[in-house]
């Protein structure tokens, strides 16, 4: 296992330290469950008595909690973001030896660096371009003409579609599937009934994928139609997200599972995305915006701000008359529209 | 690059050529972006000020948008259908070698015809009939006695489950699950105690898909229980998109990404459901239905007509209140009531 | 085709037999559909029209549907549980040759007993630890130092990240991921101007998950950040289910398609969760509870009941005036409050 000093953990991440350096650090813990040799930290005044009684052996504060508890203290700006890269330091990625698994199917036309790794029954296609410290997992499909920048991760069974282009550092989990064909489809009559068919679109773009971008499990993200599907850099994407051929995700946005963002919107930079929220296509959305979760937005928003639609959840019961009475929120406003007129002609 | 004049064109799609036609074309675009040897197409007199100043070569266009601008036209009832069929004769699908990759393993029952392609990582079980020009792409696992009709594609990834029946020409996106366990099962109590546990209903159905049904990436049908799972010729399926048990998907409907119809629901011909919608379990809806994005279907639908139901989305200050009153929608109406009832007894 | 004769059945299932001890069952089939060799079950009189005219050689019935109709009879107290308890006798799961395909690769460090399958592609880590009677289907990945309990089923193009336990008996259908990364990320500002990012917090818990569980095609369930997430015994997922870092579903809880469960949700025992349901992160919700499909639970549950909130669905253009009149229920409030002032001083 290893372990840090509460100095050789500053000397690394920076902050103040409060107390002993010599404190031992083994491993990262919640306030609530942490114990000797573990360190934990306390981002909110809400955590204030959690961190009166904590047993870690050093706590993560900002100024405002320093001294609050009597064991040793690490002082930073933004005790999470410390405690996050604390934990990587703590908790390092297994080491991979680098190599291509004789089980891996590779194209000759493909020069893996030496510092790769491929695994078992991993496919990769032709020409395709892959950077330094890649790591391509069990049973990935690449297809051709792909490249995948210096550092970036696919774990076990990630599809990547012919053409795409993906950046440096990404993360994609497994099940992902980057660049399937966009759901276009025109209708056409048959001439000789009154019946229609689906005519496919032939969906031609690429996606295009920044550097930092991490991509949950059986994310689903589809090509272009014409131009390009992108995802810039430092967007995060949680599981089951669905995003449509030829949206744009502005850098850094942040998108939680279960939502489906339809064809061409375009989304903001730095937006905050709940989950299972939804996004009608051709809509475009400004930096900065944060849309709840369970939401449907159906509209461009233009103004950086919080946006919400959800039905409260209550007892079936009374839910039941709720949504009578929503069905006849018509009927009310009538019957009010009367009792003015009637206030105001009394002799009616 | 593939490229074609006018005339070729129009004597290969029909159209009526104005202008000149041996105007050459490489590319299909959309209306802003297209380019000297592209061509574009405008479908809707929203899009007249894109279409007089487009810097395309030609465009498609239908009557009533003729000479608008003054490119050369090719002028169909259809320009968007038009368009879906020119764009697959510009980009036509890349050639791939027929054979059965060193890398698949494929049962000793199956005779794949030599027009096939079976790349690397595929697995085709037992007794498995496969019609010509079918793809079975990478790393796709097929169960024993599936059949897949002449020109069907399954890309990388998919998964056929034993028994289920596919027609010609479908295409199946990476990710694809075809034919798990539906999702069945009786209650029973303990006998020693008052708990209960969950007793597996086996599902014994199989799934019956069409031709020229296409699937999205990491979309899910489940088996039937008892009887199949049909999914009729013509359906196109996008993205995430969970089908149920006995679920019966009428021909040429069209369902849009992360939609889940739960078990037994039977949906009519020609429908059109939105994205993120959800039908119930045992209803029936009729053919030609439109559903909204985002729409909970909780009854049977016996008449053809668009269906919706969302929450409008509001800034959450707003929502806020708006969900608290819809909470109050009793009370508020009661005071109504009373407020009636006072005027029309003034002197209680 | 395997047959009993209802003697044989009730001799292994129990019951009381009516009729006949010498019809012979080849199959199981519904009210409305089963035949002569066939057995049907009635668990409700709401379908006593159907029992009346089963054509079936028997059926399943309690004390309170006995002698509806003329036809051989089982009766028990639970129909449905007998049911499902007898297709699964009719219905035997094919049996697997045990072995070890040579198209698998299994690390070295692993023991793989004499009554597993493991499929071809399937690849396994180091020190994975496999129970008997398991079946690894094909093409699946299997991480480092996993457990997969005796008689427990991955169907093809399963994922399970390193560190994952399995119980007994556990089935997951095709394109299941358990463990990836959960979704947690620290935001950092950009010391040199005003820009933030996001820092990943490593998730370094486990996916724990007991007996008898059964996870439907690509659902996924992330590893804990700190703690492990756990799935307890009896649990039962559908397909498309998105289960979030440190999650905790309670035993014989139930979850259909699409539902979301966000990180740190602790869900009770014997809980009902319809399809496309959604439940925010670090909520607690009692035992028991039923969350009716398409709800989002936005606070903790502290009573076992059922809990719903959906707009009700309606004719577009009649629900265009109630998204307007949603919009205006302050002011209609508002209104309400002013005839009310108007007739308390009716001088005003």
């Amino acid at each position: 296992m290893t372990s840090f000093t509460l100095t050789e953990i500053v000397s690394q991440l920076g902050g103040e330290l409060r107390g002993d350096g010599d404190t031992t650090i083994e491993r990262v813990a919640s306030l609530a469950n942490a114990k000797a040799g573990q360190i934990a930290f306390c981002a909110h005044s809400k955590y204030f008595v959690l961190l009166e009684s904590c047993q870690a052996s050093a706590v993560i504060v900002n100024a405002q909690s320093a001294d609050i508890c009597k064991i040793p203290q690490i002082i930073t700006d933004n005790p999470y973001a410390y405690f996050a890269k604390l934990s990587a330091l703590v908790n390092p990625t297994p080491a991979l030896v680098p190599g291509v698994s004789s089980h891996a199917t590779v194209d000759l036309t493909v020069n893996i660096p030496a510092s790769c790794v491929v695994m078992a029954g991993a496919i990769i296609g032709k020409n395709v371009l892959i950077g330094n410290y890649v790591v391509i997992g069990a049973n990935c499909v690449v297809g051709d003409n792909v490249s995948i920048g210096d550092n970036s991760v696919l774990d076990a069974h990630v599809t990547v579609y012919a053409n795409v282009q993906i950046g440096a550092r990404c993360h994609f989990s497994s099940g992902v599937v980057i660049g399937a064909d966009g759901f276009g489809y025109a209708e056409e009559k048959n001439s000789h009934n009154n019946s229609s068919y689906w005519v496919k679109i032939p969906q031609v773009g690429r996606v295009v994928i920044g550097d930092d971008v991490d991509i949950g499990a059986n994310t689903t993200i589809d090509c272009g139609a014409l131009d390009d599907t992108v995802i810039e850099s430092g967007v995060k994407l949680d599981n089951l997200v669905q995003i449509g051929h030829n949206c744009h995700i502005g850098a850094h946005t942040v998108i939680a599972g279960c939502v489906g963002i339809a064809g061409s919107a375009i989304v903001g930079k730095h937006c905050k995305i709940g989950g299972a929220a939804m996004i009608l296509g051709h809509l475009t959305i400004v930096d900065g915006v944060t849309i709840s979760p369970g939401t449907m937005i159906t509209r461009s928003i233009k103004q950086a701000d919080t946006y919400t639609a959800l039905m409260p959840f209550q007892r079936h019961d009374d839910w039941l008359k709720t949504a009578a009475q929503v069905r006849k929120l018509n009927e009310l406003t009538d019957r009010i529209k009367l009792l003015e007129r009637a206030l105001n002609n009394p002799k009616d």
